[in-house]
């Protein structure tokens, strides 16, 4: 199935799961729709914190069709699940947007760790959560993202646990895609960055760490979520989690080096 | 001063010194000389492990003159001082070797950590040990050399302590010099690489690691200088440790990508 067949699928509702596992080679992308009163703000907050929060694209007010992203896509039905929050409220869920859609909102799409994941898998390197059909374990830390406007907050991290010579690969096979987190922001002692208990993540599932294992911690996707969330502001739309926007954009495209 | 400015001082004997700190921006290199009748099976041993022999050159027999390392060398007296070892056993030291000279001498010039230290230090990341102005701690370790004739042995790891963004900045530019041991082989626990004791090192000096610190290990030239004392080979000729060849190729010229 091809990111366009899927689309079409998503779009007259025969497809409606988690897009994880499908189009492997092409990026999935987190989706922030927010009116244009707050976009460059957002925009910059975005700029300032590029590892929680990398661009593949940002749209034209209005705009439902990026180019960028894909060929023939309507980004008001192309995601299989959105939520659309109010005064930082989740207010509703939904398949399509038509209802809510407004010539004032821009679309971001946000780099997804499952390219990066795609990479590392493709190298040999076991991924755990995976491998055990878990969501990714997510914690909050105490790294303070750069704050533009109302949206600050601290980054939200995802953590893999990894031998070390695998550590040492995924360093170096995530540092050439910066567009989806890039490298890892720490490895080691969690409580270093704030957590202070690594069995319990605040999203997604806890996975054991082995002994000859060290966790390993990226850049998460939520991050811009909490922040978004914690600005209350009228309106936002995102993705439903795990309900990502499929694109054109092949991840080997994405390698900076 | 250049590093034939360098080189002629230390022909001259004027220069008599360990090499470190000098010519920042230009590689030093491990020596080792042997007869040609084990030069085909020590480059075999390089070959197969390139992260602790990555080799700059090799020359013809008989050669004292390696273009690739630098104009107007001397290789039997542009090093402030060998070892001269027989039967695996140090034998003497000494600044020249004109006496001990043969036709049938190969040389190996092996990349150095000086090379990757300075691109680190030049990236900000401070290095206790320089900053201490002590050796790096240097560690047997249980990872098993890939044998090539009578050359096998362990690894030998260098270690530098950093904290956990340092050390992924680290791995990101050391992973571009594969010339000069390239990316970290180990960090975190030093016993999963059968190092028993972090504050004893084998060779060089202990550093201390902070709480907020990994220990980050590098395989270390010192490796193929172990698998050579241990082939009791009748002559073989080193280097004296700190006291390197200083070649005319730029650090910066290393980077593979």
């Amino acid at each position: 199935m091809t990111p366009l067949e899927l689309r079409h699928k998503v779009r007259s509702g025969e497809f409606r799961l988690p897009t994880s596992g499908y189009c492997g080679p092409y990026a999935q992308a987190n989706l922030v729709i927010l009116p244009q009163a707050h976009a460059d703000e957002f925009l910059l907050f975005c700029q300032r914190n590029p590892r929680s929060c990398p661009l593949l694209a940002v749209g034209e007010p209005g705009q439902w069709n990026v180019p960028r992203l894909g060929a023939d896509m309507d980004l008001r039905s192309d995601v299989p699940g959105y939520n659309v929050y109010r005064g930082g409220q989740l207010a509703s869920q939904t398949h399509a947007l038509h209802d809510v859609w407004r010539d004032d909102l821009v679309v971001f799409a946000i780099g997804c760790s499952f390219s990066f994941e795609q990479m590392l898998i493709e190298a040999g390197i076991k991924l755990r959560h995976i491998e055990q059909r878990r969501n990714v374990a997510m914690y909050r830390t105490s790294i303070r993202n750069q704050a533009a406007g109302p949206f600050g907050g601290e980054m939200v991290v995802s953590m893999r646990p990894m031998k070390a010579a695998d550590a040492i690969r995924a360093i170096q096979i995530t540092s050439r895609y910066p567009a989806v987190h890039g490298a890892p922001v720490h490895l080691g002692d969690p409580a270093l960055i704030g957590i202070a208990d690594i069995a319990r993540p605040e999203y997604g599932d806890p996975v054991e760490i082995m002994p000859d294992e060290i966790p390993v911690f990226w850049a998460c996707g939520v991050t811009p979520q909490e922040a978004l969330r914690h600005a209350r502001l009228p309106l936002v739309i995102t993705h439903q989690p795990g309900y990502m926007l499929v694109t054109d954009i092949l991840n080997s495209s994405l390698a900076a080096f």
